[in-house]
């Protein structure tokens, strides 16, 4: 991909999740990509809409990749857990509370204003769902099981980086992270 | 209260909610709530700031004040749960998928971007759990097991709604909220 492009992308990324999609300007992000303000209309023609969703979909994509690259190194199930909702609050700290999903503030601005957008974050969380419950499979689970697992994790990460970041506090993501871990334990019981 | 200062408050809450702070504005809130622009400003002479710190500080209170209501009818915790989630996920259907946490969306745009505002979510967020802990405490559940319990329920209930609306499905709800009853009935064993 162009590397102008891959800047745009990155720099959209990094102020939607921060400040929202609605609070971000195409000037700003120019100007966060060092690119000329007319490439933004270059390689995305549609504009912020366009924009917007292609970064949902590659940022989306990214952090499932992450994720999963540090679970799939825990064949554990409630070591994978741990380590990701452990990972998830030192990098909250470190971003002084500012990085946490790349896409849920976006989802929640547009659910219900932007049906282009909303679709976007409905394929992300789609795909997420899927790749876990796979990847839950692999360890061991039932699909029903994993599936619900899978959902479990990702709404308990979701909800705690909501108050996490508000209260800026890893409280939320740690009592998350050990909800989330016994209700692995009770579907590795059964 | 000022009959216009409620409509005013009720309109900023529904649009807050399901447009973002930044995706509304002052004349759209005027509109909605049939009142005269410069009530606004008669009203909270801060402007839209200090209309979204009355705004997320009084619907975080009826939010609660409704929740409670309910979960005070219900002396079984399991059931309790059960009816919170149900509840949520009924009137999600019944508003298209508009209507979850009247905060959520306020929280995350501005946790890295308004000061002000971060820190009346954080104090709503920290009321809630301070009150669903003695919710649950006088339920029969220790302190520490209380607030773990309660801090389960609202990050998944918070995750949840978020890819609830994204999805347009009520699974991610039910999920979780098959989820938190599990961590209840974990703690009640014990």
């Amino acid at each position: 991909m162009n590397d102008t492009k891959v800047r745009i992308l990155a720099a959209g990324a990094e102020l939607f999740r921060r400040n929202g999609y609605t609070g971000t300007g195409l000037k700003q992000i120019a100007s966060t990509a060092r690119a000329p303000f007319g490439s933004i209309y270059h390689f995305f023609p549609g504009g912020k809409q366009e924009l917007g969703d292609a970064v949902i979909r590659s940022s989306g994509e990214s952090y499932a990749d992450l994720v999963f690259s540090i679970v799939d190194g825990h064949p554990d199930i409630i070591e994978a857990i741990e380590v990701a909702f452990t990972m998830a609050a030192d990098s909250l700290v470190a971003t002084d509370y500012a990085d946490a999903c790349p896409i849920a503030t976006i989802a929640l601005e547009v659910a219900s204003t932007n049906e282009v957008l909303r679709v976007a974050t409905a394929d992300v969380f789609t795909d997420w769902i899927e790749r876990g419950t796979r990847n839950f499979q692999t360890k061991g689970l039932h699909e029903a099981e994993a599936r619900q697992l899978t959902l479990t994790l990702i709404t308990s990460l979701e909800g705690a980086f909501v108050l996490a970041r508000a209260m800026r506090s890893t409280e939320p993501l740690l009592a998350a992270g050990r909800a989330v871990r016994t209700a692995a334990r009770s579907m590795l019981e059964w």
